[in-house]
């Protein structure tokens, strides 16, 4: 080891949390600027500006420092949604509450461009390259958060049972997820978008095209609903 | 170029296609076996017996190849569809073609692995990586599929117009490829599955849930074209 590495290294608990989120904080930006998909360990690493050996005692992978990114905009996105919903009133069937909770979730995605993209590379990638404790971790974040979102959306729509309420929400992730990926195309896709009117049909608006999806679902969730009562 | 390379270059249109069809066939055998994320374009040369440079006088990216396959896969699975759909009667808003029509579009992703798999790829990663005219051609096969598709389900069920049931189709494609992955964890993910009850309700069975699913969809887009009729 030399005396700069000795130096460098953070040896008390608080500097040793200070890297970590000095970590965090590089990948957030650079995965911002440039997508999840671009950014790789040692792009990170030096963005921090440090080595990618001293980065690896902080994180296992690329992939475990996405996945926190992740559990940590599931938080991020859980209080969106109870600051749109905790004041609304139980409306039951009514047309205008099932607008609200389909505006309310359109926008805690849309408003989120990081944790879309995020969302996408999930199941895709960043639950394949860390160790079991991680993704055991990162798992249990994900479906405590569609959970408690499940359990906001069952209360402003008592029509719906929690079950009905999760698939709701977890259908909703994972098409927001997919659908950001095709409404941020990359630079040359949206240039031929742009110029080919035979392919204007297959551009995305994330926010309208979520909200219009959520609603159908909650239309749909309710009328089977019914149903399933009335039988 | 040494006389070996000469000898193996393919002269003859015939077996310029058959040089192709070769390398599509290794891409598409490798991708099933051990799904579409691992295969690299030097291990398709490796599983045609050819030079990577050789690969590329037929083809620009790895993403060009599969792309190639996504269009492949998009014709395959709308003969599915025809096959389910072409003789149902036209049923109005009754559930007997909702149901219908949910199993026939489950079945013919869930049937379809691969398809599954490069669906979700294909805004994520293989319309990046290739020339304006590769993606213009791919995309024009996609519409034209996502619209044929549409066809038959307005046909099905009258009470849907044609972009409602666009809206329908380009959803569940959406859906199938996201919730394909889930379906389809890396193999310590899903011994984790196996031996925690708190993360059982992240399995996904993959035709159940795309017809579930559907069916929503269905009811849900039934219940709004009511609305906006009686409106």
């Amino acid at each position: 080891m030399t005396t700069a590495e000795a130096f460098q290294r953070a040896r008390r608990p608080e500097q040793k949390l200070q890297r970590r989120d000095a970590i965090l904080g590089a990948a957030r930006e650079l995965a911002r600027r440039h997508g999840v998909r671009t950014v790789s360990l040692a792009g990170i690493a030096a963005e921090v500006g440090i080595h990618k050996s001293a980065l690896l005692r902080y994180f296992e992978t690329r992939e475990q420092i996405f996945l926190e990114l992740t559990a940590e905009a599931w938080r991020d996105w859980i209080r969106a949604l109870h600051a749109g919903l905790d004041t609304a009133s139980p409306g039951s069937a009514s047309p205008g509450s099932a607008a609200l909770v389909a505006d309310v979730f359109a926008r805690a995605f849309a408003d989120r461009p990081l944790f879309c993209d995020l969302l996408a590379h999930t199941p895709l990638n960043l639950e394949r390259n860390v160790s079991p404790e991680a993704v055991r971790h990162y798992k249990l974040t994900s479906l405590g958060a569609v959970d408690e979102a499940a359990a906001l959306v069952a209360r402003v729509l008592p029509a719906l049972r929690m079950a009905e309420a999760r698939e709701f929400v977890a259908t909703l992730a994972s098409l927001a997820g997919s659908l950001w990926q095709i409404a941020n195309p990359a630079p040359a896709l949206a240039e031929l978008y742009a110029s080919d009117p035979a392919l204007a049909q297959a551009c995305v608006d994330l926010a309208p095209r979520l909200r219009r999806t959520a609603e159908i679902l909650l239309a749909g969730l309710q009328a089977a609903g019914g149903q399933g009562q009335s039988s």
